[in-house]
């Protein structure tokens, strides 16, 4: 299935961490988001990942899922966010 | 249709009218995500509003559109975001 995860992660070492689990997963869309195509046991592991990294009382992350062929649409505006401007 | 809106603004004073800008049609879900209901006529008039605002050197938005029958799932993580949160 289709996956859109966004994040927004309070402390900077979890969201390196969480960075890294995402970008095993899926690939990186923008500063906070990523997507990609995963299995519902990938999806699962990943969130078990990302579930061992945050902290819920801080950080948020909401991933939206869905068939591609069932998204109408995609809009991007702004820079490319190629790899190196990541810098922690 | 169903709108999912995703931004990372870098200046503040662009992030705020941003942020006003896409609670006028959409609703909150997380510091930087937006999702809605929309009409094409209406996500059109969001469009030409951030277009007015944003720095697309700097700024990044994304906008996801799909047939709301079609997401198939949603999965959120964290505290939820109270608007006295957003403060700038």
């Amino acid at each position: 299935m289709r996956v859109v995860l966004v994040y927004d992660i309070a402390d900077e070492r979890r969201l390196l961490i969480v960075h890294k689990v995402c970008k095993r997963y899926l690939y990186w869309v923008q500063n906070s988001v990523f997507e990609g195509e995963l299995t519902k046991g990938k999806l699962n592991q990943l969130i078990r990942e990302l579930e061992e990294v945050i902290d819920s009382e801080e950080d948020s992350i909401v991933i939206y899922t869905f068939k591609e062929k069932n998204l109408t649409g995609k809009i991007q505006y702004g820079p490319d966010v190629p790899e190196d401007r990541f810098i922690l």
